[in-house]
C-alpha cells in the first residue's frame, strides 16, 4: 500500500512543488501517493508543510510519522501543542548555495563601498581603494546550516571572520565563540555583522540598543535571518545618529514590508524583499524524498527539530 | 658598496614608497641606498618606475640591471626603445587580492539584481529569487595571475567559468579555451563577462561590435583590465539597444573619465574610479625587494616582461 502524503503547505505552493515531489518520489523508487485534498487524517503517513498551511490541529492525524517543513524555519509551527509527530526543518542545499551568494555579495558590496559608484549623480572620480577583505572583520551570529556555509565562503575570501552561537561549535578558519560573554567580543570585532540565527524567544530583539551599542561605529548590519532579531527602533537610533553605518536587511516582522515602514525611506537602510534564500522545488523536493523513504525503512529523519530548543 | 635604487615613479608616490622600501630592503637583509634625486645615471643599479615618471630615456642608465615597475601595466614603457634592460611588472598578491574582491562583488551584484534594491524609489516588493551562481555562466577573458585568480574564485562560489586565453592554459575547475574559435565560444555561453587582458596591439578593441554581438542578450560585462579592451562606441550602442543590459568599468581610455563622457550618464553602465585593484605599497615593496635581492645575487627577476608579447 503507498504511504499518503498530505501536502498542507498551501494551494500557493501546490502547482509549483507536487510536480517536483512526484519526481522526486519517483528518483526514490517510493511509492507514495500525494494529495492535496484534505484526506482522512487517520489515513495520512507524512505531511508536508509550510507557514501558509491553514492546518493548525495535528491531533487527528493519529498514525502520522512526520511532518516536514518546507522551509527552514519552523517557528510558527513548534509551538503548537497538539504537534505530538516528528517535525523536520528543511535544510536544502539549495537554499544554502542562495544564502551564500547573497551574504558574500552583499558583505563585498559594503567591503568595496559600491553604493557610492552604483548611485553617483555628481559624477565623483575618488580613486580610493577599500581595505583588503583581510582587513574587514566579519561576525556572523549563528553557525548552524546556513551560518556555517556563510562563515565558511567569507573566510574563504580571507575576510578574518567570527562566528557566534548559542553553545559551542568549531568551525575551520573560523573564529567561534558562544554564550553571552563572546557575544560582546563577537559584536565588539564586527565591521559588517551577518544574523543568520533562528527566531526563538532567546533570539527575539538579540540585537537591541545595548548590544547594537556593542558594535564598532560605522559598523554594518545585515540581517538574512529572521526580522524578530532586531529592535527595529534601536536599530533606526542608532543609523540615525551615525553609530552604525548601514543597515542591509532581507526579512522584516511585517512582510511585504508596508509601504509607510521608515526603513525604506532612510538612507542608511537597504530592504532587500526576502530573496536571500528561497527553497526551490526540485532541490527541497529531494529532501522531502528521502525523509519519506527514511520514515519507510524506520531510519532517523534527517533534520529534525528540537522542540526545547526550537529549531 | 650598497646598490643605488632610483625612485623615478614620481614624487607624487614617493612619501608613501619610500618608507616601504626602505622597509622592505631592511627585512631581505639588502644593503640599498634609495634616492628620488635624480643621480649620476651611470651609478644606478635599479630604477623603480611608475607610468606617471617623468623618466622616459633609459639610455644612460648604463648599469642598471632592471627596471622595477609599480604596476602591473606596463603598456606605457614596454614599446620604449631606449629601454633594453630588463623590465618587471608588479605581480603583488594584495593586488591580486583586491582584484579578485572587487570582480567577485560586481559579479555577484549584477548576479543577484542587487541594483533594483539598492536604488527602489518605488518601494517595490518584488520577491522573486535569482538563479543560483550553478545556473549563471561567467567568462572571464584573461588567465594570467588577476584573470587566473578570478576564474578560481568564481568558480568556488559554483559559477560555471570560462577562462579564454591567447595561448592554451589549464586551470582546474575552469573551462579553459583560447584562440579566435575559442573566444566565440567563450563570448557565446557569457551571462556575465570580465575582461582582465593586458593591453597589447591585438587587445586593444577587441570588444568591437562584432564581438559584442557574440555575447548572449542581456549579457553584463565588467571590465577591470584596460580602457582600451572594449570599443566605447560599441559598448554603446548594444546598451542602448538592450542587447547587452549592463556595463560596470573601472579602467577607461581617459581617466579621470571626462565628466561629459556618455558613460556617466548611462543608465545601463557603472563607472568605478580605477578601484579594482591598487598596488599597496608594503606589500609591493616586497617584491621590489626579492628582484634586488634577485640582481644581487645573480638569479632571474621575478615577473620580467617579454618585450615580444608586449607582458
Amino acid at each position: 500500500m503507498p504511504a499518503t502524503v498530505y501536502f498542507a503547505a498551501g494551494p500557493a505552493l501546490w502547482d509549483e512543488f507536487a510536480p517536483a515531489l512526484r519526481a522526486a518520489f519517483a528518483e526514490a523508487g517510493l511509492d507514495a501517493a500525494l494529495t492535496d485534498a484534505a484526506p482522512d487524517p487517520a489515513a495520512v503517513d507524512y505531511i508536508v508543510y509550510a507557514p501558509a498551511s491553514p492546518l493548525r490541529d495535528f491531533a487527528p492525524f493519529t498514525r502520522c510519522r512526520a511532518v516536514l517543513n518546507l522551509w527552514a524555519g519552523v517557528e510558527r509551527i513548534v509551538g503548537n501543542p497538539t504537534l505530538t509527530q516528528p517535525l523536520c526543518r528543511m535544510v536544502d542545499p539549495a537554499l544554502t548555495e542562495g544564502m551564500v551568494e547573497w551574504v558574500t555579495g552583499h558583505v563585498l558590496r559594503h567591503h568595496l563601498g559600491m553604493d557610492a559608484h552604483i548611485v553617483n549623480p555628481g559624477r565623483a572620480w575618488n580613486p580610493v581603494c577599500p581595505p583588503l577583505a583581510r582587513e574587514r572583520p566579519v561576525t556572523v551570529l549563528g553557525l548552524g546550516e546556513l551560518g556555517s556555509a556563510c562563515a565558511r565562503a567569507l573566510a574563504a575570501l580571507r575576510f578574518p571572520v567570527t562566528g557566534w552561537s548559542r553553545t559551542p561549535r568549531a568551525l575551520p578558519g573560523v573564529t567561534a565563540l558562544h554564550g553571552e560573554e563572546g557575544l560582546a567580543r563577537a559584536l565588539g570585532s564586527a565591521a559588517i555583522l551577518v544574523t543568520l540565527l533562528p527566531r526563538t524567544p532567546e533570539t527575539e530583539n538579540l540585537l537591541d540598543a545595548r548590544r547594537i551599542a556593542m558594535l564598532p561605529r560605522g559598523a554594518v548590519v545585515i540581517n538574512p535571518g529572521r526580522g524578530a532579531l532586531i529592535d527595529d527602533a534601536a536599530l533606526l537610533a542608532a543609523l540615525d545618529d551615525g553609530r552604525l553605518g548601514h543597515a542591509t536587511l532581507d526579512v522584516f516582522r511585517t512582510e511585504p514590508l508596508p509601504p509607510d515602514h521608515p526603513f525604506w525611506a532612510h538612507p542608511r537602510v537597504t530592504v532587500t524583499p526576502h530573496v536571500a534564500a528561497d527553497t526551490r522545488p526540485a532541490s527541497s523536493a529531494r529532501v522531502i524524498a528521502e525523509n519519506v523513504r527514511r520514515g519507510e525503512a524506520g531510519e532517523p529523519f534527517l533534520h529534525q527539530v528540537d522542540r526545547a530548543r526550537g529549531y
